[in-house]
């Protein structure tokens, strides 16, 4: 079982350092502390276990040291930066291991851009060394990016010529959607196995600046103080501690404090419990920052968020989760006013902008989601985001009990997809006026008003409502787990794009297909033969 | 051999009829004139041949019937409107050849919504029966869609819970981004193999109407007269004929009149040569009509048209194109400039269409184009556009020779990417005034200036020119085509997204993902097993 949890006495692969504005984190991959058996680590190479710490600090950095402002990516490793995903680990997995991996790697450099667009903080590469592969997609992934010119240190991309498949961490987006470097060039570059030194890759936009050797710290530490000093007000702040989760497993369950997942193996589906808030008086920002990390919308949404990696990862063929909610619709409401009160606080803001990525974590998750809507759920406000997050909702009609969604002012912005839209703008393209009807409601809805203002897909009454849900759950997760994936890929972002939804439906579907192919996986495939004195035999028809 | 050339005297599947202003496109498939052995064309479903006659259905409406301003599309088949692309078709083609049918019928939709978008046709689904699977994808590329209500006919997206495969013609992109369908609702209807039946249909936005059996022809001919009758400016217009290209093939190359194919099968690639167009006198818009099919951008760009299609499935092992023109710079301008004079005449107007079409499948063709400009080639206008539209572009730089390059007025916009931006837009993000600066210029660029202005990859001088084009050509068709395919569809659409190209970049490569899956094709996959007593087994893992 893979566990996503740490913290930063216990990194085998990072070092973080804080001093005052500036955080250095700093790469120094232990060989042999591998996630699994097969491999080594070399030259700064990555598996899960090294990209879960780097996460851990990113995230650490957000919530433990909001005073930093600057926070610099280095390797300790001489003349080596970092050499991207490690091959052999790759090459040794399955499928869908390979993919998850990728998954999340991802996530971890969409919430660093997340972090320098919405909180502020500038990251700088400080590329100490060759940075190849998926070295150069986290240089990319930073504001800025400084090479070392010694003469050897390179930028690359080698996937293509050297493994037969595509960079997996968003390297070919970010190259012509961010940094927007000229298409030819971007191709020439993604084909060159040894890639661009310094000066050619300034030239091309791949990096912001090349030092030599003898001036590289100096010139890095002077770019940092430029950006530290341009602000000031964080001087004052003191970040909260982020600690480990208590998490109760049992062999068909996993018990959170706000988090319950039940696991029905042999149905192939979970059902996934959050509850709700207690009832409390709006809080101070001061009483906020003294609950910490046990405020429930960062304990519960921090439950949820390791939930989901769990399912991912460890629980790869459960195919379906079924959304469930207990507490009061009033209570939910409530925390979600204390929050939107107190939204330019610093830590309210890092909290909203957890959840935000936590839900756009459960909208890439390749995984079906029934919401199921029942008397005693509290699917209100920021838990609203759930059913529309949801492939479909299921709301318990019955007019002897009472069953009750309520959207609230949260759902009109702060928690956005990857797609810029809210998930209710997402939910009605076609009726857009519906939108403002809904967050103008002041009131819940019951199930005959939530279905005809278009909230819910279905709303059985209280005589065939479990037959409908067995039904339902039996139905979806017979169902080709491959077909699902890709049409829940396509069906859950309509409208616009951006880079993320890019990377995560483009590239990762085009990557998906590469890593399945005997041209990169089979006996003669390239990731096959990487390495080893054979050469890859290509089969080479053109799809 | 393919061939993709046919007429409406020799279809086998299609009648067209025109009357008046509408044109009725009636699909009546021929169980046995399949383009392969081992399967029947049963219930109106389609091959890559039916689909080459409703291509060129199209495009003849758009050249040769201008007058029509309503494409009926309907069956005639009792009870049937079309069951979709054949499965024990697709069950027995490659994957090379399932991608490239699906590529192509999607271009055939796309070319529907290009018509209607941009020449005002507006095209009716008269659904006299079920459409199911790509039936309805052909029905929601249409403007409006009209269902019969006769207790039985449905529509239907069956793939995902009959084949275990995505549907391949834009599907799923349309009913979200086109239609603007409720996503849950998406889901129900993708995952609901019968399908929706008129009136749940319509309520969900699926179909536009639905009439009884007895008041369908009445109903739907009283649309097409309201929609016929708000257009009567195109009475007195005549159109063209598009006569049959004459091709010479041999063993190593095709020849056209404008366009020559050189296939190096050895090497894996082609050098594919357009001779520009004879200098003329500026026509007036009789003449051009006159002319008709013999006008140089209308011929070049059909017989373009048929090569690079011809490529893709007769030639799937050359992964290289090399892109050559031959010709007169100031020719070319000359003939863009009168295009651009009479841009409004609907038959120029259709010619820059048809030349947009066309470098559009060249950007979505699944193999590396070089350009190789040398002297006496005529890369200006609108056959810059391939400079942009290649991979990398090599211009000789000899002081000795004339080698230039030569944007134009028709390079600033009439020639549109899928994803909405002109070519120069997408080559020049990152320094739009750039785009600006090359418009602007009168005179054509050599070398060091085209390199100075970006225009092109790399300029090599006379010594070296032989060795790097060889070298290029030897280093690109060594790589995997597979990385090659996915890194390409990457780097070719930076920027925004539309329908297109979600369908081309996002669809396609999931497909072409569960395409290769065990769970679709292996021994016990959905796809292998559809018809058969015996049923899917999947391996239930989530990726």
């Amino acid at each position: 079982m893979i566990n996503f949890q740490t913290s930063p006495e216990r990194y085998r692969h990072w070092k973080l350092d804080i001093n005052g504005a500036m955080a250095t984190l700093s790469m120094d991959v232990s060989e042999d502390d591998t996630l699994n058996e097969g491999y080594k680590l070399k030259l700064n190479s990555y598996d899960l276990g090294v990209d879960i710490e780097l996460a851990d600090a990113i995230q650490r950095i957000r919530f433990e040291h909001p005073e930093v402002s600057v926070v610099v990516i280095t390797s300790l490793k001489p003349r080596i930066f970092c050499a991207g995903a490690n091959i052999y680990m790759l090459g040794s997995s399955s499928h869908t291991f390979k993919v998850n991996f990728c998954k999340f790697t991802n996530e971890t450099r969409c919430a660093i851009e997340d972090d320098s667009r919405n909180s502020g903080r500038r990251y700088l590469a400080a590329l100490n060394g060759t940075a190849s592969g998926g070295g150069y997609e986290l240089a990319i992934a930073c504001d800025e990016i400084y090479l070392v010119d010694d003469g050897n240190s390179a930028i690359s991309l080698p996937e293509v010529p050297l493994l037969g498949v595509l960079p997996g961490t968003g390297g070919l987006t970010r190259l012509v959607d961010k940094r927007k470097v000229r298409r030819d060039r971007a191709d020439v570059f993604s084909t060159l196995a040894e890639g661009l030194k310094g000066k050619r890759a300034k030239e091309w936009g791949l990096i912001d600046d090349t030092f030599p050797t003898s001036k590289f710290q100096e010139s890095v530490s002077e770019r940092v103080r430029q950006l530290a000093t341009s602000d000031d007000k964080k001087d004052d702040i003191t970040g909260i501690k982020l600690n480990p989760l208590e998490i109760e497993i049992s062999a068909d369950a996993l018990e959170y404090k706000f988090v319950t997942v039940s696991l029905h193996r042999d149905r192939r589906y979970a059902d996934l419990t959050i509850r709700g808030p207690e009832r409390r008086p709006q809080m101070s920002v001061e009483e906020i920052e003294l609950a910490g990390d046990s405020f429930w919308p960062l304990q519960a949404y921090r439950e949820l968020d390791n939930a989901l990696l769990h399912l991912r990862v460890n629980e790869p063929e459960i195919g379906l989760v079924c959304l469930r909610t207990e507490g009061e619709v009033s209570n939910v409401i409530a925390l979600d006013e204390n929050l939107t009160t107190h939204r330019d606080h610093w830590l309210v803001r890092e909290i909203i902008l957890h959840m935000a990525r936590v839900l756009r974590r459960l909208d890439v998750t390749a995984k079906s989601f029934f919401s199921i809507i029942e008397p005693g759920s509290c699917f209100a406000g920021n838990l609203f985001e759930l059913v529309l997050a949801s492939d479909r909702s299921y709301m318990l009609n019955d007019p002897d009990q009472e069953v009750e969604v309520m959207p609230g002012e949260i759902n009109a912005g702060a928690l956005p997809m990857s797609n810029g839209l809210t998930r209710l703008q997402s939910r009605f393209l076609a009726e857009p006026e519906r939108v403002g009807a809904v967050l103008g409601q002041t009131e819940p809805y019951d199930t005959e008003k939530a279905e005809a203002a278009g909230l819910v897909t279905f709303a059985p009454d209280d005589l065939d409502w479990e037959d409908e849900i067995r039904m339902a759950i039996e139905e979806r997760t017979s169902l080709s787990p491959d077909a699902l994936s890709g049409m829940e890929a396509s069906l859950r972002f309509a409208g616009p794009e951006t880079i993320d939804t890019k990377i995560y439906g483009r590239l990762t579907a085009w990557q998906n297909w590469i890593f399945q192919r005997p041209n990169a996986v089979g006996e003669h495939g390239a990731l096959t033969n990487y390495g080893k004195p054979t050469k890859a035999v290509f089969d080479y028809k053109r799809t």
